[in-house]
């Protein structure tokens, strides 16, 4: 095999928070790859625009579902596995001759989809993967405090899980990220109240771009996007 | 004040995983600063190496003392204290006038020195933070297996947290990263055995730089770093 695949971090979400690795590959890429919603550009691609070379043929993967079917229904894994299934065996077939680079947001290991097709091509071709700066980066950044100090433990954790298990969770950490809000923040807001904590969660939107929001979630009203990301600072050791 | 303070994130280590914005933010800069052990280049310096322009005025920070006095001595917090107010207000008078870039390695928010230069300045100073790859991305990464899928819990945490800490973390989390491994890798051995899961961890030294290793922490004998990293992977949800 001539060809390998690439896992590209792309960072979360402004253009030059991508790493200069990320840019040169990006810059020599024939083929690229990248995941959106159907009848969206994505925001993947969105990334990079303005930095392909004009002759890239790209390849855009189409989720089959996003949020019309619960995860909990069966049909939910069968669509995507199929789909991951059908994208795998494209960029093997393109991967037997040439570079295909994944496009990816935040980095490519952390959650994400990016995986999916990792764990499918792992045994079949070489892949590299260039790490990225991940979306709660941004939005810690945003905050403009440090999210963990010395010895503080920081735990990462979707909002999709039970409201008991967010409430633990939340009372048992200094530091914490809640990922995947959308639909789960009336849950989330409850089990922070519950942990005593709710006044010290921010809700961060679109964190590093151009329209980045920022808001104590305590003040916040309506509702928030999928990959909106609630952050609580650390506050542990300081000399 | 015309001046001002840029926390500006390397990354892990390799120069071509910082940042297009903070590559290009180090070689307009005319003042850096960075912390170092005495007797050291730094590690943080190490990764401009060859990036900033030649007339730059350079102020490394040297730490008074690292790992001669325990944490849990109080020498220790009055030494680091008034290093920090020192370093802090030699910056603070250079910012009057001009742009201080101080050099951060992986993200400046995410555990790290600076924070303890940014809780003195905010007040003071406008402040400028540029978020940077982490190092734990570098070590899973450099793993070749993603840390995180689906709903998957992460926890991160130091080493030096007591053993009956670190086991029930251990247990509690689908995946985890812990940091500061040096002289606590025998607890941090004992506990993960205690867990049930020593097999699945990874040591990874020096993640994204030439001279990375990993190995599995089952087969690894002797000493380690203070700054390498162990993780565990999570299983979750894959369609």
């Amino acid at each position: 095999m001539a060809g390998k695949v690439i896992g590209l971090g792309l960072g979360p979400g402004a253009q030059d928070l991508m790493s200069v690795r990320s840019h040169r590959l990006l810059q020599g890429a024939k083929h690229v790859a990248y995941f959106r919603k159907k009848g969206r550009s994505g925001q993947a691609r969105k990334i990079v625009d303005g930095l392909l070379a004009d002759n890239v043929v790209e390849y855009p993967m189409e989720y089959p579902v996003t949020t019309e079917i619960p995860f909990s229904d069966p049909r939910y894994n069968d669509l995507l596995a199929e789909f991951y299934e059908e994208c795998a065996a494209h960029i093997l077939k393109l991967a037997q001759s040439e570079e295909v680079v994944v496009l990816c947001e935040g980095d490519p290991f952390f959650y994400g989809s990016f995986m999916h097709l990792h764990a499918r091509l792992i045994d079949k071709a070489p892949i590299e993967v260039v790490p990225g700066i991940t979306g709660m980066s941004a939005c810690w950044t945003a905050t403009g405090q440090p999210i963990t100090w010395g010895d503080d433990v920081l735990t990462v954790l979707m909002s999709t899980l039970p409201e008991e298990t967010l409430v633990q969770r939340a009372k048992e950490s200094d530091a914490l990220v809640f990922m995947k809000i959308g639909r789960n923040l009336p849950k989330l807001r409850s089990a922070l109240t519950k942990a005593g904590k709710l006044d010290q969660a921010w809700l961060i939107e679109r964190g590093s771009m151009t329209n980045q929001t920022i808001q104590k979630l305590s003040d916040f009203e309506g509702t928030a996007p999928y990959f909106s990301i609630v952050v609580i600072h650390g506050h542990g050791r300081r000399p």
